[in-house]
């Protein structure tokens, strides 16, 4: 994202300037959604495999499977599944719920993107 | 931030879920603007004192002088102005750039937050 603002905003002569948005859902207690398990559900979806998920991320096979865990009980539905057995020797899919939660993450986020950019072209006008 | 979604949203029973955004302005080399710097300078215009917003966010004053100090460099004006002397002994303010980096700044936060709300409703509502 190296054009960083939406499609609509004018060229700056900063265009390297990129915006980065984090949203993330929490209680007092907890992580309930951000962008690191976005990203575990994105490289589930992509990959059909924690395991493969988490080499993407840098992240072990621990570490990912814990956050699956942990959104799988945060939600109504569990968003991963695990597949055992068959030729593949197993894997991982998002389930339709999954798949929704993570829809409406990335399309907060892109909302987020896009709602910031204008209240941010004045500051960007005022950097050096 | 405990009713954590915009005043037009509807009450849900999970209104204990806190939705927080933060935005960063950075190049592939630095950080130009995030929640950090943004506290510093409301911290600044607040208190009148970098030692004394440092105090309230924890920092050593050494920090948020590096991080004022970038700031006023990555700024075509500086955006905080030292006064030496006087009474009080000397003290802090936030120029007019300042004010309106930190005014801009904000109000991007909330442009954001708000546009999130909606597709981060589905979400919600997918919470146990």
């Amino acid at each position: 994202m190296t054009n960083s603002l939406d499609p609509e905003t004018p060229v700056l002569p900063d265009a390297a300037v990129q915006v980065r948005v984090r949203l993330r859902l929490q209680t007092a207690e907890s992580i309930l959604m951000g962008p690191g398990r976005a990203d575990v559900l994105q490289g589930v979806s992509q990959t059909g495999s924690i395991a493969e998920a988490g080499r993407r991320m840098g992240m072990s096979y621990q570490r990912v499977w814990s956050l699956v865990k942990a959104m799988n009980e945060d939600f109504v539905e569990p968003l991963v599944t695990k597949q055992r057995g068959g030729a593949a020797g197993g894997g991982a899919a998002l389930t339709p719920t999954g798949e929704r939660v993570l829809a409406a993450y990335r399309k907060a986020e892109r909302a987020a993107h896009k709602a910031a950019a204008r209240p941010l072209l004045e500051l960007r006008e005022l950097l050096r």
